[in-house]
């Protein structure tokens, strides 16, 4: 009798690779996609190249959240360090590791989860490698075009403003709901919960930011993003705690973390950290303005040293930071 | 007092950071490698793009090779891929995941092999991710050029010969000969072994394949590569058993399997298998001699089915699969 819910090992790599084929097929001409030894594709003079892997149990967890919602966060951290560059997303490659034992129904959700997140930010999917494994992890790479001049991290100047889109601690907020069952609970709490599952990287923000001096996405944390950027620009900075635009959703998660230490700290949210020269605040403000996601003026550059309140932003426990024993 | 042997968690993510960017470090002028959210390299007007991934327990055990082994085939395994579609290695970013319990040797020795093989194939490591697991896990993505048109496994047409180069089953017969610890035994043992750990890609063979109707490299088995290769090409072949290039150091493993089975159905090789139109088959046999690695006529490409001997090459275990329940 034939199982009612299969699982990975019962059609194996070239029933899964078949499954996949199926979705993403062939480039258009001149192109070469899914289903040989590497994939051709067309490239500008200039590419930007990056890979974020997500592993379940660190990254993600199937106690909370579904296949769908790992392939589309699996893309979109990718598609956040290429806005965060200056860049716009095109292509990727996707290794996935999984155990036998996975459902075929939740590989086909993180394929429709990856297919969502492709199709609303323009990136086509054109080749990938499957291996078994004991935990589920997904490395996505992403080819990106580059048009202008890259934004980097290391261009920040005395004095420029040093500016975030959105709200931050949202993610970390979220992953508090759901490692608690909150979810559901409110619209706010869902709101928390979406941000860590299905994250919006900001593309038509950073589209708006090209005058950047320098800009990173706050994946580990303002605090750490913030040090890592000055780090690498040789500079320091003073920024207000009240400042910082906390996600007004966390006032829902009563006895939870304080919001602001969250803002801080939590990492994921997928905003921009970026600086700015004074004169062009005014217009990256209003530029930022609904339907965007807005842009908040937090501190300024100095020459040295990272400073929250007159205090040190410094410490052990910056942000998320993967690999230190816990 | 300081531990003698440090471990990953020790060190931590941003240690471990610092020591990938100083090995990698910065590109050339106008480009961007390690340590911003993406990396900017030069492309030309077409770019090959490919991903493998090796899992620890499944692709690779640390009971049996070193972390250097892993940061070489990890890299290999690419470089293959790009050399069996005509093209040029160019760039890289690597996917590492890891228990903070690894030990920074481990990891070292990874870069080390990742940095040996880099510069052997003139590979460029631009950047990468790091995130924690219980099992570890490499998933490099290698972006290649190329100048003339591809060779796809879809063009084998009717009458080619199919051609394969060097010899097939040592990497098998490695991987044999080392789950059992009979690696030093003898210097053929040794060749065994090395093809399983050191995989050599044939990048100069792939250049003077450039007329090959189709070509692919043998990772999975030449039974399972070739039936795939003659699926995308919507043809079938006849192969001589007697014909196929069996690696000759397999005859040191005594009481071990048998030498044509693992030349058929062994993985991980990275041999070309490819079809030649048979006016050009003289030279490129000529071609391939010493020092490359040669090339072997072992069958032909005709209208449907796959024969080895009149037989079908068909049944359950063609070769190496991921995922198949065991």
């Amino acid at each position: 009798m034939e199982p009612i819910v299969p699982h990975v090992g019962e059609i194996g790599e070239s029933g899964l690779l078949d499954l996949i084929k199926r979705r993403f097929g062939n480039g258009p001409e001149g192109e070469v996609w899914v289903g040989d030894d590497a994939a051709l594709v067309a490239t500008g003079s200039r590419s930007l190249l990056t890979v974020d892997v997500l592993v379940e149990g660190i990254d993600f967890d199937f106690s909370y959240c579904t296949g769908f919602d790992v392939g589309w966060k699996s893309l979109a951290v990718n598609v956040s360090d290429i806005a965060a560059m200056g860049g716009r997303p095109e292509r990727a490659v996707v290794a996935l590791s999984l155990s036998p034992a996975t459902l075929v129904g939740v590989v086909e959700a993180f394929l429709d989860g990856l297919e969502a997140g492709a199709g609303r930010w323009n990136v086509d999917i054109v080749g990938g490698d499957i291996s078994g494994a004991d935990e589920m992890s997904v490395s996505v790479t992403l080819l990106g075009a580059i048009d202008a001049e890259p934004v980097l991290r290391s261009g920040a100047r005395l004095g420029d403003a040093i500016c975030v889109t959105g709200s931050l601690g949202g993610a970390a907020g979220g992953l508090f709901a759901l490692q608690r069952g909150l979810a559901g609970h409110n619209a706010d709490i869902e709101r928390l919960a979406a941000r860590q599952l299905r994250p919006e990287p900001r593309i038509r923000e950073a589209e708006t930011l090209q005058a950047a001096t320098a800009m990173v996405d706050v994946s580990d944390g303002l605090a750490l993003d913030l040090t890592r950027l000055m780090k690498a620009s040789g500079k320091g900075c003073t920024v207000s705690r009240e400042l910082v635009p906390v996600d007004p959703a966390l006032a829902a998660l009563e006895d939870g973390p304080d919001p602001v230490e969250l803002a801080l700290r939590g990492g994921e949210d997928l905003e921009l950290l970026c600086t700015l020269d004074p004169a062009d605040v005014d217009r990256a403000l209003e530029a930022l303005g609904s339907p965007l996601a807005g842009l908040t003026r937090i501190g300024v550059v100095t020459d040295d040293g990272c400073l929250l309140d007159g205090e040190p932003l410094e410490g052990e426990e910056l942000g998320w930071e993967h690999l230190r024993s816990r």
